[in-house]
């Protein structure tokens, strides 16, 4: 596969303590994967500067993209952009363009920027702006890291701006097979049929329900005729 | 704080595709806040050999404890076991308690235990098995790695079976209170509270919800008496 690759890195104490429950990851993987960006890699890491910039230096040299959410509004926790500006080591600052995106979402405009709210205009040298269609306050990209907000519906609102612009992959193609039987009585002609394809991942993802064994049989790939042929050996070994 | 710290990796080539929202991740979160324990980072990595070992091998030094879900089934795409094994440099093969756990689950004991099934007792020299009261193929543990199944109800009742055999650290006591403005609104004195409490976190999680923003703000920590004067200072800065 010659498909860009991404990580992800989920910047949220909420999510480390059991408080809230990740929705970002599961929506950005999705798109991405519709997109033809294979998701390689995710990072949840705590509200803590030193963790963050090691996050986002260990994996911007890896992967084609990376993208974060989370921690960028105005208060004293929001700390993801000076922690991207350090991991380049490039200045940050309050910045025009910015500003003048964020003054839009209020009454009186400029006026009604209070220092909290320009702490959202604070950009890393270089960057570029994200859209933030909801509430103005931009993400950014510096390189190849993508700096969205953790709120879910804003994070999609900015991955639905950004995706677009970023390079596809080749389509990848997807089947599903459900078993009704335990997966050690699949498991020796499914790992044929998995040799059988070395273009294609095949995964078995098992699953226990009502008293039941069974096992969801998942091929993927970007070669369409493989894909189904790959889904019909599996139903015809598997599904009377 | 001292408490003990963990990371948690996810094995999940299927979390990663967006075809499953993870939710081992969010229950372990919450197990471990409660248990004392601090989980200081997760990461999602692909059925991929190197990724899992260097994952492995990047978190078990820096943590006291390391949990990993998935990947120890009996298909071809179960290798975590391996992976484990070759981080920690050690052998691994069937091994007789696993087999002999493992046939408890199967009619006719022993003589079912097909080599599919064999699979499930390979377990890294030196490892303790940990139970598996569901579907008896056990997870274990080398070292400070806890190797638990992916399938959410068998990775949940491993977790119990292990975590009251872990130390506790002190209790994380939590204080939540949603305030219905925005975040910049509340970011000025918010900090101020938070440097009040330097040995608490004070973490703010905005939300945007029927076309309102507001933020629920949480304070955490061991000293109880501090979150309760820290909740009690948030709630007459914010709410009427």
């Amino acid at each position: 596969m010659t498909n860009p690759t991404a990580a992800m890195i989920v910047i949220g104490d909420e999510i480390l303590s059991g408080r809230t429950r990740d929705a970002n990851m599961y929506h950005l993987a999705g798109q991405l994967t519709n997109h033809g960006i294979t998701l390689a890699e995710v990072r949840v890491v705590a509200d803590d500067p030193d963790a963050i910039v090691a996050a986002i230096n260990e994996t911007r040299g890896k992967y084609t993209h990376v993208f974060t959410s989370g921690g960028i509004g105005p208060t004293h926790d929001d700390i993801t952009a000076d922690c991207v500006a350090n991991a380049f080591g490039v200045g940050i600052d309050i910045r025009d363009d910015a500003r003048a995106v964020l003054a839009t979402n209020y009454e009186n405009g400029a006026a009604d920027l209070t220092s909290a709210r320009l702490r959202m205009a604070r950009i890393p040298d270089g960057a570029l702006l994200i859209d933030n269609a909801i509430s103005k306050a931009p993400g950014f990209t510096v390189e190849n890291v993508h700096v969205m907000a953790g709120v879910p519906n804003i994070f999609a609102s900015m991955l639905e701006w950004l995706l677009p612009q970023l390079a596809k992959g080749e389509t990848i193609f997807s089947a599903t097979v459900r078993v009704d039987w335990p997966e050690s009585a699949i498991a020796d002609p499914l790992g044929i049929i998995a040799k059988k394809y070395p273009q294609l991942s095949v995964g078995s993802y098992p699953f226990f329900q009502e008293g039941a064994y069974g096992a969801n049989l998942v091929v993927r790939g970007t070669d369409a005729d493989a894909v189904a042929a790959a889904e019909a050996d599996i139903k015809s070994a598997f599904v009377k």
